[in-house]
């Protein structure tokens, strides 16, 4: 069956040769006139500067964790450090990739928004799509050649599969999961305090309006929303994709059946033909919702992996496995696919009502903004945590049928089953940035107003099926984290992980607070990092009076650069932190206790994401709900009392509710990956 | 070792015959002026009025819980639902006493703060030891007589302990957890509806000061004071100290040594004694610092508490026992003490550290009000998400080192130690919201100035007191549910709690979330209530107009009222939640998918209790320490932020987070009686 692996491996080939099209394709469109190319080269230069100095500092993190999580290995298990430089690459190139492509996008968008929302629905998406695309593709080769080398190299009986293969192939995982989180928290800092800095000063001290040229801080806000929104996305979308198979195949080869670890990569490789084609649905006529378009993309996805799916598993599946003392059929892993993909579209659904524009949560907010601030943050803080409700019980039934039909193999599997919608649903969420980025330039540009109202438009679409995709993203992380943790106690050689046992107990209290003390110091550096972009804005504006008067550029290099400076610096910490501790954890407590750790800081980690993801995009629409004309519009007390919500929600739903998807599968892989060298 | 059940019975009697003499002492001080008792009268009308309608709904409320849990139950088990009854009508008899004895404090104090700060202290203090000393009085009262009844009838013999005295004597545990809900959760609805809408309509609508007589709501807001922070708080402090009794009691049983079963009354006889001595402690001179003479009888009590408990310990508990194959030695609980007591005042100091006046986290607050609300509220949840950290680790320590001690049984043995002190702490927490209302009784008298400068000095020294309670209350909270949780399954009948079980990693998921989904619907309570209050506010200054010019008195009836109201109707489906979710999932789910809600509701509850009481007692600092004067004092721009913060963090620290240890162990307790008719 190994030979197969080609299958996989050619899918991801073809899925680079389409994305390296629709690069092409977005290069080739019209890109506007001089201010407006000169004004996205700006931003590209800055985003990729960014993203130049970030990865120079990655460069030197990733050799530390690859000596830290290796040095106990002798021989051959220096191969996981391979595994790792290769996942790392590939994770990095993968949202380089995507903001080449987004920065590209951005003004002819714009330019194509000049002519209608149909031809700009085309670019931006297409701009968006480059990534996702090279993310599948990138992500599939590189497990399915590693694959196809360790095997050619130690054999493919399952006792080398479990002993050898397996374990150097999950460095894979972790470098890309290293690299994903501090994009994320990199990212998340850097477009978070060039906004909030940008909007504090400009919208509320000096009342220009937001994308305003004279504002020095324009530039870095919109570099921001390609190295948070894109670049930090695309790494982010690799690790899972990648997160997700490694579980499956760890699991799979603790059942003892080959099959069973081949099978995942080839799932994932369909997975990759479903997005190619899905991304072909993705078209919409002037007069029709786009909204309608990007649904039928969706949706359109995930049938078409159900139908292809199952052909696959029953040709290549055993008939039959045991695991557990019970057995299973291969119609089993079907179902499994079916029930990832099920409580993936209903936690979905769940987050839409939650967080969309017109939907009780979002009005009731809207109408407590009326009596202040105070209410309005009690009623996003009240509707975030209530929201965590019904995701959870859909993410605990999704879990428990899983198991039944196809045992703990099955859980990995529904993950699995996720990556096709997972991947089609985040380009949507790459394409919100290029829209963003389009709207700005139209301001900055000075184009018609029509303009700019076509790429709210998209923008505005953009935002609902962005957060259904982060509902998707916290369930299939809440799979694959809960599959690696099998895995991990699988080959911890541990009975049972009880959590009767002080040592586990003392463990899970640990786990639980660590995202607490994760977010805070993310949410706290965005803080920091926003409070020094204040300063600048507010110095260049008292040093350089020409600026307010249109007679003096503003220096907005500056201001990309304390927002590099701040997120590169901000970003070690938290990031290093969620290597090391479950090293020292692992090395001091034994694997018991670390066990706990997993089990504590995936629950915790889960409920925040949910919690703070929804209070945050609650708040953005609720805000927007009073912008288009509720309780008094714009400039009213409610509306400031709004935007004060949605400035407090800007660091929740956008650095630390999407970093805690990461921690929690990276956790889990360091785990898996030290656990034959700590202490039963 | 039976007859020796009758020391710590005396010993509730005397504490009780103590509290009388203290409350005849209180009563006998001058009232004041003929106002000043006439609006003393008023909050103990509207006080009283609101605790009769409370415990009537209770009362239905407890005998359909009582008929729930022990439906299935047959013949002797019925004598659950006696206990049930006694524990309900104790907890409900200690908040009465507490505030009766709150309520003649008030004026009392106020009238002693005329001649100095020293009277003041005295008279405020005792009139808050009255509900302590009356809540441990009436919790071993209860508890000793019960088992010196059910031995007499069934016996002494460790199997009969076991399966039929310890059982239904955890009815008394589920009654006094039942009740303390409610209390805590109507009562935290009534204060800060009653709160926050007379702030807002008061102070930043109309601008005339708090405790205005002008505000109809003041009454209401006084009111508040008694039924959340006294009558709330006394059911809260009855069910700790039962709760961890009957956690010790049921795994003494299990141990299979029926000393191990009283010896846990014995020791808590004792600190009923310490109790009364460290009520004895707390005295001070004029121009002393009163947090020194607080501190003393904190400090104090944990020393008399260890030196008297060696003796006890050694004579009473036997030489060594066994417990999951490992021999402990009677030092073992010793230390076990010693370490709940240790970590218990850490937890605390660290607390304090977070949200006092002067430190580090409450200056940074208060600097990026600055920059405004968002920057305020961003800032704020940092520092409380940051401060669940050192707790936390403090916790874990503690848990695993009182295992190694004593085994299981020692962590039990742990809470018991922290018994003492947790009494005297919350004698300082009763002791807060009396001189709070002495201080409003002094505004709205117009006594001088002076009168209420003192009567705020005792409030701001009760204030850093009570964070160290909560802190406190939180870390004995953790180790009573964890032995109630252990407890739980050496009656279930299963040999581990395997959290790699699909089963069980359902139950903790769901479990991790209720405590997200339960402080919701409170601070949405909260919210409504106060909305409804706000509103009743704005009419009153509208259709009577001489309100605010002093020539008609505003209706503080009618606001009480809502506030009553509102608080009753919205304390029933969070409380009753509570209880039933257990019973629920217990009997669907089976024990181990049960086993997996209460960790999960055990790690996940801590954190959010431990964020949000730091949080909220942070911005409530910040707030005061800009009112002192920093960044432009009352009125600037920052202290307008402030206030914001503030109000975010009231229902956070006095409504959700208190509430959310009685939850955790309630659940435990509940699990515990139907343990033996549920699946396993």
């Amino acid at each position: 069956m190994v030979n197969l692996l080609y299958l996989p491996l050619a899918a991801g080939v073809l899925s680079m040769l389409f994305a390296l099209y629709k690069f092409r394709w977005v290069k080739k469109q019209p890109a506007g006139n001089e201010e407006m190319v000169e004004i996205s080269n700006a931003i590209k230069q800055g985003a990729m500067a960014f993203l130049r100095r970030e990865y120079r500092v990655l460069f030197v993190i990733a050799i530390a964790v690859a000596i830290l999580v290796t040095l106990p290995e002798k021989g051959f298990m220096n191969l996981v450090a391979v595994s790792f430089a290769v996942g790392a690459l590939f994770s990095g190139l993968a949202g380089y990739i995507g903001m080449r492509s987004a920065t590209n996008a951005n003004c002819r968008t714009t330019e194509a928004a000049r002519k209608g929302l149909v031809p700009a629905l085309k670019v931006a998406f297409n701009g968006g799509s480059v990534m996702v695309l090279s993310v599948v593709g990138l992500s599939i080769i590189g497990l399915s050649a590693l694959m196809i080398i360790y095997t050619r190299v130690f054999g493919t009986d399952v006792g080398t599969l479990n002993d050898t293969v397996i374990p150097i192939l999950s460095g894979y995982s972790l470098g890309a999961s290293s690299v994903a989180l501090f994009a994320r928290v990199g990212g998340g800092i850097f477009t978070k305090a060039a906004d909030v800095g940008a909007d504090l000063v400009g919208k509320v001290e000096t009342g220009i309006p937001e994308d305003d040229p004279r504002n020095p801080a324009t530039i870095a806000d919109n570099v921001g929303d390609n190295v948070g929104d894109v670049a930090g996305l695309g790494s982010d979308l690799c690790e899972s994709y990648i997160g997700s198979i490694i579980g499956a195949v760890t699991l799979g080869g603790t059942i003892g059946d080959s099959r069973l670890v081949f099978l995942p990569l080839i799932i994932a490789g369909l997975g990759v033909i479903v997005s190619m084609i899905a991304t072909a649905f993705v078209r919409t006529r002037e007069g029709n919702d786009p909204q309608r378009a990007l649904n039928f993309g969706t949706i359109g996805a995930a049938v078409i992996m159900v139908i292809a799916s199952a052909p696959v598993i029953l040709y290549l599946a055993p008939e039959t496995y045991s695991a557990g003392g019970i057995t299973y059929t291969n119609m089993g892993l079907f179902y499994a696919i079916i029930i990832g993909l099920l409580s993936g579209v209903l936690i979905g659904i769940i987050t839409e009502y939650y967080t969309a524009d017109g939907k009780k949560p979002v009005l009731d907010i809207a109408r407590q903004s009326q009596t202040g601030a105070a209410t309005n943050i009690i009623s996003g803080i009240e509707k975030g945590m209530l929201a965590t409700g019904l995701p959870v019980v859909m993410l605990a039934i999704g879990i428990y049928v899983a198991f039944l039909a196809a045992g703990l193999y099955g859980i990995a599997f529904a993950a699995l089953g996720m990556l096709a919608t997972t991947g089609i649903q985040l380009a949507v969420d790459a394409y919100g940035p290029i829209a963003d980025n389009a709207g700005g330039l139209a301001e900055m540009a000075q184009l018609p107003a029509e303009v700019r109202e076509r790429t709210d438009k998209l923008d505005s679409v953009g935002n609902t099926t962005a957060a259904i995709g982060k509902g998707f993203a916290i369930g299939s992380a809440a799979f694959t984290a809960l599959s690696l943790f099998v895995a991990f106690k699988e080959k911890a050689g541990i009975e049972v992980i009880d959590v009767t046992k002080p040592i586990v107990v003392a463990g899970l209290l640990i786990g639980g607070m660590l995202p607490y003390v994760f977010s805070s110091f993310v949410i706290g550096a965005v803080g920091r990092a926003a409070f020094k972009m204040i300063e600048e804005v507010r110095r260049q504006f008292r040093t350089m009076p020409g600026i307010l008067e249109g007679t003096q550029k503003p220096d907005h290099v500056r201001c990309v650069d304390i927002a590099t400076q701040a997120a590169i610096r901000e970003m070690i910490i938290p990031g290093v932190s969620a290597v090391i501790i479950p090293v020292i954890i692992g090395y001091m407590g034994g694997a018991e206790m670390l066990g706990g750790v997993l089990v504590g800081v995936t629950v915790s980690g889960i409920m925040l994401a949910l919690f703070m993801a929804n209070s945050g995009g609650a708040w953005d629409n609720a805000k927007k709900y009073i912008e288009s004309g509720a309780y008094g519009g714009k400039g009213s007390e409610a509306h400031k009392a709004a935007v004060i919500g949605d400035t407090v929600g800007d660091p929740f739903k956008d650095t630390a509710g999407p970093a805690m998807d990461i921690v929690i599968k990276l956790m889990a892989v360091v785990s898996l990956i030290i656990v034959t060298n700590i202490p039963a």
